[in-house]
């Protein structure tokens, strides 16, 4: 087994996504328990200018695949975000899980010298692939996780950090 | 520079423990512009059986400094959870901060081979330092950092995610 990057990264994003996954699924019987429809869940935030689940799961989605596909040198592939049903967005998390799992683990390992550059809204940012993965792939992709379980929990939905964490 | 465990371990704590104080330090001055106790931040939860503030910022530093100690192969140490201000909590951030960097990279990368015993209700789990690492520290780290940022804005305290992910 890999002891560098791909050991640290592949592994979590896809067993995160299938936790979320997962969580999704108790989202759809807990609102058909309570007799409203999951996509009131799907447009529910925790603050107006944040975003709401549906957003969150595609993102988590986003940076595991970006992570993923940077880190191994392949282009990153584009979806074309226009899910709007829980259905949908598992088909996604399944896709990304897919593409995740495809990645080369030696070619991810490699990854954590090569530079890694990424457009923000104003400029370029370059660095390598483990300050990539420490500082913004990492920290977005369990943001986007944590806050999807906190607006479910939020919600109402029966769900404790076991269900967050993972079996 | 380490390419192993230490290398997307340690500098993780140190940064979003950081970011997580100065998310507590925006949250005061937030309180007093709107005149209310910081306390009642302190004690916000996104949801009745979920932790307040205060215990989420507790148990992120548990997870950092268990991590750190237990990969390093050193003890964990034992704080009193009493914080109850703002300052203390700042305290217990710097305490972990320091640490963490207090740790040997080269003993925190022969963690990942190592075998890491962690006592839960009813049983004790034994994994190798890496599957420790990735399936048990992270998640919780992170979803008590994400928790911690979700409560602030659910209370209105002007975050936006760049203060959670950091410069």
């Amino acid at each position: 087994m890999s002891s560098g990057l791909s050991a640290v990264s592949i592994p979590v994003f896809v067993r995160m996504l299938g936790n979320l996954s997962t969580m999704l699924d108790r989202a759809v019987v807990d609102a058909e328990a309570r007799k409203f429809e999951p996509s009131v869940l799907l447009e529910s935030r925790l603050y107006p200018d944040m975003f709401p689940l549906r957003r969150q799961v595609q993102l988590a989605c986003d940076f595991a695949k970006g992570a993923s596909a940077r880190l191994a040198g392949v282009p990153v592939p584009a979806f074309a975000d226009d899910e709007t049903t829980v259905p949908q967005l598992k088909e996604r998390i399944a896709k990304v899980i897919a593409f995740c799992q495809s990645m080369a683990p030696a070619d991810v390992d490699a990854g954590a010298e090569r530079e890694v550059s990424i457009k923000l809204r104003d400029k370029t940012v370059t660095m390598s692939g483990t300050a990539y993965l420490n500082e913004m792939a990492m920290p977005n992709f369990w943001f986007h996780v944590a806050t999807a379980y906190g607006i479910l929990r939020h919600n109402g939905v029966p769900l404790g950090k076991r269900d967050f964490v993972g079996p």
